[in-house]
């Protein structure tokens, strides 16, 4: 039969296990590969660790040492300690500290056209660059994924980009991807895939396919997909891995949700100003300010070309006195392949700091720019203090833009360069043979039965969390609000972020924010009670993916939420912990309940096995509220079982019977 | 007239100013150069700020970026500009971040035989490798010798050390001064300059010679002299300053206080085990224990030669699974020399991490090894948790033995390295011709007086403190005991640290290691009395030279220490910012007096001029203590006028003449 698919619907067709390819219903897909960097990848080994299982059922799952990597204490050579050990117990790929940020090795190493990814890192729909279906998913979606059970996700429109035209001199892959949040701003495109098509894509290398597909997530984008043509192949050959080449492309009657066309020989430089990916001009527009940093690297320019430019501009020049220059490789290989060219010494030369390969200055780990003073940086995104100054003033633009800034001390469109110092733009030749390593990436073990986690003083064990009870008293410890986010329910920063391995520990900043006493107080009930409840208003548990921000809540026995509504992400991981996401089915009851009133739930097992509508019995008011959920039935398991761990645990142990009711 | 001296001797003696060269008087020394770094410069360049000077009067001065160059945040950015501002300012050079660590870079391009060198950081004496006479100091008796006046130190006694034979293979100049550490630990020189001579210096190199020069440090000498040669040449010849270069030997008939011996032929590979460099044993000794991480680089190891042998002995070979290798290049010159080897391509390609040029690990910036594993580090010092980590296992070794080890993932003889890899000992040869770049040196302006200072906001100008005044009646806030640290009266860590160019916010933390409402009860003295005194027993004030154990106290009013006895260093950062620090004459006189009495100190300025004896008479206890006093007439008037920086100030004023008094 003769399908008239596009490339999404062709990837997901081919790894649809559950649901239809309806746009906005939940679709299951079988998950290939994984990838998981260190500051989320070690809750997710402990996660494995928690669910007992002995080797990952995925094709390739990888975990990369990318974030991390100041070590300013033992905290971060722990992790990297327990990782190495955790993947190789578990059957997993270990990339070494220093061998490069994920996104880019995982294409060059791993990336197969057709496959499926899924990783515990936002910009992981990258990999879409060589026809991959590529997503970014909570620590332990990933976990489930390498365990074989499938990503959920609600099947997303697709957005069709027709390209055409080739780019201009002195324009490159991120003044499109600009281009793009130009248009549809950094909320514009959520709930779609972005697909490219078109006869523009035949300029566009892998990598600089890499550089828009890796942004598309400042797009709001589930994510993006290319074709996998005779680029990709040409990438996977000089990679030394032809074979892995399949050709992927649409058929020729699809169609997409959506359509656009950009048309690159009328693109021109483009900047993103403070503080949001989202405000993009063009570079003329804000050119002539003065500059006190340039940061050159990240996943969202992360090929050899973007830093070979920056060499070959900066040829017998030098980065102004006024700036710093920072260098972040991406990879090992990539640096490897660099030497091998003119543009490297010429890079140490002209004034560049030149940094290990890792993120670095993109999630704020050094580098911050000085009070007030404007960094131009390559990175995926400039919200405002990520940078690690709370005052900051971050660009994001082109390697071209950033080296020609940091040769005169100003932004500059690097067209001026021509004017400026007879220059003419450099254009990267891809090299037939490149240098391949992978000698930092230790193969999975054989066995890993056997083998020991080798866990530093700041990392414990996930904790044991027990089955949902019929019954609770229990009180209200804590009445929020509306539009309550994690940050609030588990606030970030170096000190607390720090101690994401250790849930006793992170436990008690739970709610900080809101409340200084809540810790004592949970703590408190816990001992007398069967846990707490807490209440809140409107969209509770928005912003960040944060999980801690269920799982800290939980170990203080927190047995439900009542608020008027849920954020989705937030709603998801109280579930996936096994608290109970009730929602008022009568918003002012909100306004009856009160701090400390004792809460009666009664058979709530019972009620939801049957279907039941269950009641909060407010003991101190003498009220009884009535609470709606939106759970589907696995989700109803999950809650009963106390929570997606002990799910995977119990889901082959027949004594379960409801784990075994076919009809739930 | 024919002089008998050795090289220390003609070196003070052509730059006395003050004093006889009789070990343990006080010589006052003209100096020609300064160092700063970033992390003592900002208080330095304050200083200078408060004395109001125009320019410096040395014949160089350079400020480094070398300490801080991670940027967590925005302040150690903002150090930057400021410290660029202020050099710009004072007629100083600045050598921009990522431009090299201090020692080497000075050491290559702006030393020169003959010349004296004083710098606000301990490594300083590694110039010596130069046939310099070269000095480390607290902040502000660097500042001092940038206006022009003298430095004051003790005349230390000269040990001559002979250097006979040549070192074997797999041996190097590491293990030389390993070899003094093993012979008399870490205080074994105090007191003394180390002089080297002999036939053996023909095979130590320049760079060898800073290696071992460097690390006099921590044998506790004043400084460490080499004479300038023919390799001294031949050096300045390579860093095209040949014109640089004076010959200075010994004389024939020159003697020294004390002398010992070296064969060089008979060294083997020695190794400083935690958590002293002094706790020195042979390689073999230890070897076989696993190892998690090596670094190499640091001022004890700055040379090329020793980044080159470890990319040789790494060479087509892997770093060990379990071992991160972390390479910290000491300047961009050596970086850009580097890769004009084959070495350089081999350490990338082995997995070494390759950071930029700075201190990094060795003042523990980053590079935290993980808990309770060994790290071996060719840099100076293994105090117990300086690596960041607690629990740290910090070996101090020569780049063969790191390397080796770093390869086999234990501790390594690298002699066997003959056997297990049939390697040859890999010689460095000295090129004629080196890559120089002086490009991220930025030369004084030609006029500073119309340039302003940027101080980001965490960097305020140093407070004017008022001069003495003739009768105080003043409380006793605190009573301490014996042996009361700096670390005590302000206390080290990144949080306090990181507020030390900010005198009103650091003096938040006076003495709350002892006291932690030190702080309220000064701010509410100082409301209502012309200020406070403090009580300890003996040795106040030891350890650290921290100045903000002196400059806190005296923000928040400090009149005077009553103390049975002083720390040297402690007592003249006391006497430098202006807090009179008196002895009592009977030391049972400190059990009379407690926290609260209130203190009459009458005509004390008097009585300083006159010669007087001072009396402190407790009004609360109706008691006198007879106070005496160590003080030299300069430094009589020191603490009259508040302290050296008023002085400065003032010594050209007329009308102060107490100062015009040549007889004081």
């Amino acid at each position: 039969m003769k399908s008239n698919f596009n490339v999404s619907q062709k990837l997901i067709s081919s790894h649809l296990i559950d649901g239809e390819m309806n746009p906005g219903e939940e679709v299951g897909l079988k998950i290939d590969q994984t990838l998981t960097q260190d500051a989320t990848g070690t809750m997710v080994m402990l996660e494995l660790e928690a669910m007992g299982i002995d080797r990952v059922k995925t094709e390739v799952s990888v975990q990369y040492v990318d974030h991390n990597l100041i070590q300013a204490d033992y905290r971060n050579a722990d992790d990297h300690v327990f990782l190495k050990s955790a993947a190789q117990k578990f059957g997993i790929w270990f990339s070494r500290p220093g061998n490069g940020v994920s996104h880019p090795v995982h294409m060059e190493r791993f990336g197969i056209p057709g496959k499926t990814l899924v990783g515990s890192d936002s910009h992981t729909p990258a990999a879409g660059a060589l026809g991959m279906l590529a997503i970014g998913a909570g620590g332990l979606d990933v976990a489930f994924a390498m365990v074989g059970e499938p990503l959920y996700i609600k099947m997303p429109k697709i957005l069709g980009v027709r390209l055409k035209g080739e780019l201009p001199d002195w324009v490159s892959a991120k003044d499109v991807v600009l281009e793009m949040l130009r248009r549809y701003d950094v909320k514009g495109c959520r709930g779609m895939i972005i697909e490219y098509f078109g006869p523009g894509l035949s300029s566009l290398s892998a990598m600089d396919r890499h550089v828009i597909a890796n942004m598309g997530t400042e797009l709001g984008a589930t994510s993006t997909v290319f074709p996998s043509d005779e680029e990709v192949r040409r990438f996977l050959r000089s990679q030394q891995r032809e074979e892995d080449w399949v050709e992927i492309s649409m058929d020729d009657d699809a169609t997409f949700d959506l359509e656009d066309e950009i048309d690159l020989s009328t693109l021109e430089p483009l900047i993103a100003c403070p503080s949001s990916p989202g405000n993009v001009v063009s570079v003329k527009e804000v050119e002539g300010k003065p500059i006190a940093q340039a940061v050159v690297g990240s996943s969202a320019n992360p090929g050899i070309r973007d830093f070979w430019v920056v060499g070959e501009i900066l040829k017998d020049k030098n980065v102004h006195p006024d700036v710093s220059l920072d260098v972040n490789p991406t990879s090992r290989q990539i640096v490897q392949n660099l030497i091998a060219t003119s543009s490297f010494p010429s890079l140490f030369r002209s004034g560049a700091r030149f940094h290990q390969a890792g993120c670095m200055g993109c999630i704020g780990m050094g580098q911050a720019p000085a009070s007030g003073k404007i960094s131009l940086r390559t990175v995926p995104r400039n919200f405002p203090g990520r940078s690690g100054t709370l005052d900051d003033q971050v660009y994001l633009c082109s390697p071209e833009t950033a080296a020609a800034s940091a040769l005169t001390g100003k932004i500059t469109d690097p067209r001026n360069l021509e004017k400026l110092y007879d220059a003419k733009y450099p254009r990267y030749e891809y090299p037939e043979d490149l240098i391949i390593n992978t000698d930092m990436l230790l193969a999975p073990s054989e066995d890993g039965g056997e083998l020991q986690l080798q866990k530093g003083k700041n990392i414990k064990s996930f904790p044991e969390f027990p089955a949902l009870e019929n019954d609770y008293k229990v009180p209200v410890i804590l009445k929020m609000g509306d539009n309550i986010s994690t940050d609030e329910i588990l606030k970030a920063g170096v000190k607390v972020l720090a101690l994401r391995s250790n849930i006793p520990a992170i436990s008690k900043w739970a709610y900080a924010v809101v409340d200084d006493k809540f810790y004592k107080k949970a703590r408190k009930v816990y001992d007398k009670h069967s846990g707490h409840i807490v209440v809140a208003g409107e969209n509770y548990a928005q912003g960040s993916s944060r999980e801690h921000a269920a799982i800290a809540p939980r170990y203080l026995g927190q047995v439900a939420v009542l608020a008027k509504s849920y954020a989705r992400l937030g709603w998801q991981n109280l579930i996936n912990f096994g608290i109970i996401p009730f929602e008022f089915a009568r918003p002012e009851d909100y306004d009856s309940v009160e701090e400390n009133d004792m809460i009666k739930l009664e058979n709530v097992v019972d009620n939801f096995l049957k279907g039941e509508v269950q009641y909060a019995i407010n003991e101190t008011k003498g009220q009884t509220y009535e609470l709606n959920h939106n759970l589907s039935p696995r989700q109803i398991k999950v809650v009963i079982v106390g929570g997606v761990i002990n799910y995977f645990k119990m889901s082959s142990d027949k004594s379960m019977s409801i784990l075994s009711t076919s009809d739930v």
